[in-house]
């Protein structure tokens, strides 16, 4: 039998009556005859609770006494599904990280899966088609014995893993999105579902801000060519017809797209800052200067640009960093002023950051001198430009990211 | 060092400002040079939340996810109150039945301690002094690799078998009674509570009412010869003077208590009910014919007193059950009716048991004559009397019930 990994998230199984309806769904997939791996987050509400009980407990906490509190959310989902399911008649069980096991790094609170076992999953699909409700976001430290917990869209990497060790045909995302689109259809109100997006893009979709799935289950997925499929939780089972594929957005490999498009989406994000370093010394090491504090500070810096240097002896050095971390950023550059040499540093957080992504750009030249074109003639003045083989990125003003999106959507043949 | 086992119950751990209350307990005797184990039971409401969703996913559910679901309770409050502990300078960690672990037989939902393993906690008291803080009510069934919980008043059970494991000096049992009084202070006001009590006497104590501990816990106390104090978790650790012996009742071997009272406490419970079997054929067997069909149904019979045959061809049986089981024993024995052969079946459940307990009655003879004359005094009939070598009972009529406890408390010198 074909073998199906199925992962809800927190408002899919956010209370009774959702669980019942998820489990509709695994039942519809079994039916179709499937052998099926569930993977469950927390009740949407629940990791909160348990997470404000742990900052209420200390400011300070030990994550690894964090992870044993915050995990059993998942494996309340876990049981409670189960229990659905055995009470419509589907041969199911939990299994909490640490009883496949799904083994980890002993990072806590952001541990990186190392191994998952499915033999046991598969035996008991092949013995009694038992469908397994794994609790996501969690796994064991083998050295220690202690639960883990993935971090932040936990679960989407969980299943991901588990889909590659049984050997699953597909892995289901259900979400509250029906799937990815070309652009935030709240921007653009032209904005389409894809069908089908590669790999490498939805990385760049994703970690540009396109918030359908975290980047390290995409990563995981490229990595063990796991194909997976974004769909909506909100469907109910009973309006599926199976003869029709369903609605929803398959991340793939890219030789799996027949008809590639030059471009495949437009992305963007608000919570940008820029700095501007004047004057900046030009000399070797300077780079190292300024960017060695900012990483040891943990600060991520983004698009940087240095102009060529008109009088031989200093440059204009700018960059992006997220906003969050602007005035941190700007400290920490004060402190080692002596250090770098510069004249002056400007800066702005009322920037933005649009990308146009696609893998078909790696084959098509100008694509990029387009989007300057028409922004220019929509008179949006471009701060700063990054490329890459599939995308490129401008800076500009926020207040104009909504047109400029639309202008680089209708311009790149995105609209319906 | 010596070791010391502490429990807290769900009322105890409610929130974080009593599990903070909780941690300066720990810290107390920690400071006093004691090893510690603490063994905690769910925040009080979670579980109640948890079984209340198992019984929303479907009526009839599987008793080893309803264990998964309801084990996280305990998980949640080991978690927090070792943060807490951590934040207050104490070295501490949490402990799952299944890291530990504690393993059970595969009874799910009331499952029986077969081990636990303290050699790693014995480790860690000696490396680095570190508090171990147990989720109490939970284990692991070995073979399945699942997670089982023990059952109503299973914390209690778990802290007994941990201080056998790591042989403390003394379980100490937090709840919200300061100790175990002769009798309930509502009902005999000069009740007075217990500095001492033998194991049997509290075993009789508790399985006849006083609902301070689950008499599993007791029997396993018994047999391992752990020490038991019961203390109240409700007095500030501020407020305990280190100098002198906290107020609580100690349950131990009868070797270790002095002076034996004859009587040491007055039990009593009003869930009870009576049944007379009227000219039931006197004949062998006939006692099977009524016990088994009850036994069958689960129903416990407690008292049971056959008058001598007046005519020599039948008797009238008399006996009680738990109120709750009343109508059900009725039906079952009137289905019966022909293989036992009786005349008529009368019933009350106005009734109440009330029994007087003590070590000392061993080695004293008319301690329940004496009883007899002064109940007769207050007019209190007696429908019933058993006796044991440790004690005896009465059945009468509920309403005279607080009555009959007061006069009986005054009789055996237990008044103030």
């Amino acid at each position: 039998m074909p073998r199906l990994v199925m992962k809800f998230g927190g408002t899919s199984v956010a209370d009774l009556d959702r669980i019942r309806n998820v489990a509709r769904h695994v039942k519809r997939e079994v039916d179709a005859g499937y052998d099926v791996a569930v993977i469950v987050s927390a009740m949407s509400g629940v990791t909160n609770q348990l997470v404000a009980w742990c900052k209420d407990a200390a400011p300070l906490h030990d994550a690894r006494e964090y992870d044993a509190v915050v995990a059993t959310g998942e494996q309340v989902t876990a049981g409670l599904l189960s229990i659905v399911l055995e009470g419509m008649g589907v041969n199911a069980r939990s299994w909490q990280g640490w009883q496949l096991p799904i083994l980890t790094s002993n990072a806590h609170g952001s541990a990186r899966i190392l191994d998952v076992n499915g033999a046991e999953l598969i035996k008991r699909f092949a013995d009694q088609k038992q469908v397994a409700v794994i609790a996501g976001f969690q796994g064991l430290h083998k050295e220690t014995g202690r639960i883990t917990t993935l971090g932040r869209g936990g679960s989407d990497t969980s299943a991901v893993a588990v889909a590659a060790a049984i050997g699953a045909e597909r892995c289901d995302i259900y979400t509250d999105v029906d799937g990815v689109y070309t652009t935030d259809p709240r921007v653009a109100p032209k904005a389409r579902r894809l069908d089908k997006i590669a790999f490498e893009e939805m990385l760049e979709m994703a970690s540009l801000g396109a918030k359908v799935m975290q980047v390290r289950s995409i990563e995981l997925g490229m990595l063990h060519k796991v194909r997976i499929f974004v769909r909506s939780s909100f469907v109910k089972p009973e309006d599926i017809d199976p003869k029709l594929p369903p609605p929803g957005t398959l991340i793939c490999d890219e030789s799996e797209i027949m008809e590639q498009q030059t471009v495949t989406g437009i992305a963007f994000s608000k919570d940008e800052a820029q700095i501007s370093m004047r004057r900046v010394q030009d000399k070797p090491g300077v780079a190292a200067a300024i960017f060695g504090p900012l990483a040891d500070a943990n600060i991520n810096v983004d698009m940087i640009v240095q102009n060529v240097s008109a009088d031989g002896a200093t440059t204009d050095l700018t960059f992006t960093v997220p906003s969050a971390d602007y005035e941190r950023a700007r400290v920490t550059l004060e402190k080692a002023k002596d250090a770098i040499g510069f004249d002056r540093m400007d800066g702005a957080t009322d920037v933005a950051k649009v990308s146009v992504i696609g893998i078909g750009m790696r084959s098509h030249a100008g694509v990029a001198a387009m989007a300057f074109k028409a922004l220019s003639e929509q008179k949006i003045n471009i701060l700063a430009i990054t490329t890459s083989e599939i995308k490129f990125s401008v800076l500009i003003k926020a207040s104009q990211t909504d047109q400029a999106v639309r202008t680089l959507h209708t311009l790149y043949g995105l609209d319906k």
